[in-house]
Formats: structure tokens, sequence, C-alpha cells
């Protein structure tokens, strides 16, 4: 019953005798506790997180739903291992477009020991952490029946500069997302766009985190999801955003989490930017030639 | 005609044959320029600052004036020296009290040499900005006619722990602000609240910080200055907010300033809670006992 799951773009994937998630078809993602002190701290985590009366509803359902730990036969042949049971977020969608991306310019809380702070550090300062606020962890943008997701692998997705992050969160949103072809952006403003979109998910987790001071989110990722062949048949977009990997949350002690608040607001501004772009282009657009509606027109929204 | 200001709390201080800034009687501060990049990076900024036509009107007044650069005889006796020439932001005042706290919780930024990023790396968590996003650099907070100013030395301002920084922040606005007493925030709605006051302006600048991407402003101060005896005679507060020191600042390159915007975030929550707090202790001051005004009532604000 339990299998590997078909939309992961970060993280260990189970497969090939290897531990990873797994998940079933009542809507449960099994991930297995990391033996070191993160899989403790996760589940800290989530069970703190649940029993906390202050998190407001609208704020909770960025989260998974939480089902307690469970022993589970390990996807490695180990046998039965812990397992956190969470809702499996992709549950039921059919081509999810995913992007995984880790927030902060820090991955590392001011606590951890000195060893793990220089990793990370190093990590943060070679791909965008430090530069933008965030990275992008992992992704899959779906392209089209016969070509399937466009799914880069690790490596190009760690070398990815300012410049590439910006033409990627394009692509996520575009007709025509293949290399080497300008991104449309024909889907922001119903993916990124309108009441229900990403963006207006992101700045409603933005007024949450300028006030909350209970957690620190070191090296959490937001996911954005969404379905561009819905939105094509004029569906809902699907546009979704969830917060995972808590192993590295931390008590606020009163503080805000200034790290993903900065970083939260720098992926807002990409976002934004987008959005802008895409409206002047299609005004230019169809001021000019109502056919031309899938040429990129650069603009210059600094400002 | 030059002399030492009246009214400094941090950076280099003339005198003693020292090299330090110096006012005159007509509304400018001089400020000799560091004789390593950081002078000339300065002059960089300001003269780059001054002719932006990006910059809003609203935004430019919470920058000192800039009047170029001269070479003016130095305070140490060198004979004449590079000096910018600002507006003398404390001209004209009379008792201010003043916060100079640095924003972000790096102040160095990506691209500084490996040395001069562990110098700041280690100073930065041993201060208060790696767990706050920022840090008191110097004060002073007037007292009463007869005991002038409470200027804490350096050592002890280097040493505040979070909630020294949350104290001193309640002093900033108390009647009582000698040691030993629990401030009474007495000032707290007219110099942080209102319309004009520290808070409106701090937000101001948060409004810019999430969109501007022009300038990163590592190791930045924000300067709030007040005059509680004006209070008391029930004229203007004074409240304002000015943002110095940009031997640091570099090219935003597209990208929103995550690490002060972070920081500024999180002062902007300390103020607010201060705000909060007197709030809640007023209206349940004045349920209990008129006479206790000053009897400062803890509250959680917490979320």
């Amino acid at each position: 019953m339990l299998k590997v799951p078909n939309h992961q773009v970060a993280g260990h994937q189970a497969g090939d005798g290897k531990l990873g998630p797994l998940v079933d078809d009542s809507g449960h993602f099994c991930k297995p506790l990391q033996s070191d002190d993160r899989g403790s701290k996760e589940v800290f985590f989530y069970t703190s997180f649940s029993s906390n009366t202050n998190i407001p509803n609208h704020i909770r359902r960025f989260f998974p739903t939480f089902h307690g730990t469970q022993l589970i036969e390990a996807s490695n042949g180990s046998g039965k291992q812990p397992h956190l049971v969470l809702q499996d977020i992709f549950c039921g969608r059919l081509n999810p477009s995913i992007m995984d991306i880790k927030i902060g310019s820090r991955t590392w809380d001011p606590e951890a020991s000195e060893d793990y702070i220089q990793k990370c550090f190093m990590k943060d300062t070679k791909r965008s952490s430090l530069a933008l606020g965030f990275r992008i962890d992992g992704l899959q943008i779906y392209e089209s029946e016969g070509s399937g997701f466009w799914k880069p692998d690790r490596q190009l997705i760690h070398e990815f500069t300012a410049e590439d992050v910006r033409l990627v969160l394009r692509k996520f949103v575009s007709s025509n997302s293949s290399a080497g072809v300008d991104p449309d952006c024909t889907f922001a403003s119903t993916v990124y766009g309108g009441s229900g979109g990403i963006l207006a998910q992101l700045l409603e987790l933005k007024e949450w985190f300028e006030h909350q001071t209970i957690f620190h989110f070191y090296s959490c990722s937001v996911l954005m999801v969404c379905e561009k062949k819905s939105v094509v048949k004029e569906m809902s977009s699907g546009a979704e955003v969830k917060l995972v990997d808590f192993a590295h949350v931390v008590e606020g002690k009163g503080i805000i989490d200034h790290n993903f608040l900065g970083g939260l607001c720098s992926l807002i501004k990409f976002i934004s930017e987008i959005l802008t772009c895409s409206d002047v282009h299609t005004a230019k657009a169809s001021l000019q030639d109502p056919r031309r509606n899938y040429i990129y027109t650069n603009c210059d929204t600094d400002n």
C-alpha cells in the first residue's frame, strides 16, 4: 500500500534501497525520522505546533496536517522504523508543477555547533541564499503531455544564479517552459496573481511572520504548487503554498524570525516583478499585435 | 567656528587629539573621510543617492542632506583633511534623547574580504545582531535638568542582551529612566505612537525597503531622536528617524535588502510591543488607581 511518491523534488528520496518518504492511497506522507536530533526536533515542532492555540487557522492551512508518528516498514528494507505521518500535499494532484524554495539567507540557527554553522555558511554563500535570502532546492515544471516535466538535476539547481532563479520563477508560470525560449508568463496572473494566487498566500504568511515570535524556521522550505493544465482548461490553477521541513526550527523567544521574513520578502519581490512585468507585456502586446501574446517583453520595474 | 558635537553617541569621536566629526553653527556636520576604502565608499553612496531620481522625497527626508566634500582642519591636528559635509541632524536640538541602532543580523556585505567577514561575524554573534537582527550601538537618554543624560559606556552597551535592549527601548520613552526603576513608558504614545511618531516613520521606511533594490545598507544605523522635555511642556516630541553611516553600502543589483528589512521589522516589533504594552498599562492603571500611572505592568503581547 505504501509507495515511493510520484512528486518529490528535494530531500532524501526512497527507491534503490535508499531511505526516503513513502505515501499511501489515503493521503498520508510518511517521512522517516532522521536518526540524529533532526528527527526528534521535527517531531517536537509538529507536536508543539499542532497543540499551540496561538496559531491562527488561516496560517495553519499553510502547514501539512500532522497525524502523529508511527512505526512503518522503511523504504531501505531496514525493517520497521519511526516515521512522521503527515498530509500528502500532492495527493489528488495530476500534473503538479512544484518549486521547493528554502527560505532565509542563513539556514543554521545561532545555537548550532560551530562545525555545522561553518558547513551551512559555506553552502549558503555558494548557493543563492546569502545573496537572495532564499534558494531553489528542487523543482519540477509541467511542460506538456508529450514531454512531461522539466526536472533539472540537483547539480544544475545548486548552480542557479540570481538570473537563473528569476528565469525559473517565470518558467513556472509559462506555457513554453522548455529551455532556450523566453518564458511567456501566460499563467502569471492566474497562478501568482489573484486573491487565491501564490502571491496573496505569501503575503498572508508574511503578515504572520511580521508578528509571530513563537518559532524561528531555519532551513525550512516554501513549496509552491500549481496545475498549468487546469488553467488551460479554465479550471482552478490549484495554486498552493505550503511550508515543509522543520528539522531546524527553534523557539522564537519573543523575537520575530527576521531571517525567514527577510527571505520571504525577497521571494515576494521576485514574484511581484513577474506579475508587473507580465501585465506590462500583456498590455503592450495587445496594443501592438494581438497574435503576439507570447513574446516576452523585458521590463524595468525597479522602484 | 568648528567644534566637537555635543550629541554624538557612537563612532569615532573628536577631542583629545583624536580624529572625529566636527560641527559648525550653521547646521553642518563634517565627518572625516576614513582613509581606507570606507571613506570613498561613503562619498560614493552620498553622491549616488543625491542624484538618484528613483528615491521618493518622503524617503529622502530620512537621510542627512549631503553638501559635498571639503578640505577641513582635522580635529586631530593633522592639518586639512577631506571631510563629508552633511546636515547636522541635532542642530537646534536642546536635550535630544538618541538611540543609534545598527540594523541587520549581518553587518558585512557578501563581497567583503574573508578576514573582514570573520571579524564582523564574531562581533555580530557576540552582540545582539545575530539574535535580534539589530543592535544598539550607542545612546543617550535625557533624564532631568539635574542629572542630565544617561549615557552608558561602550562596554556596557556591547554586552546588551535581548532583555536589556527591550528595557532600554522602554527607558527611551519613560519619565523615570534612572537605573533600577521599572520604566513607566509615559512618553510611548507621543514618541513611538501617533502619525508623526517613530513607529510611523519606521513603517514608512519598511515599505520602501520591501521594494527598493538599488542599495544594500550593511552596517548602517537608524538614529531615533526625541525630546522628552518638550513632551512634558506639551510641545512636539521631536520624534525623528534618520539613517546614518553608509561606508558599507553596496549596490542592490535588483534584489531587496532582506538583511536590513528583516532587522528593521524586528525593531518595529519591539517598538510595537512597547506601545501595546503601554496602552494596556494605561488602561489598567486608570481602571485601578489614577495616581498609579507610573507603575509598570508587564504584559504578554505575543501574537
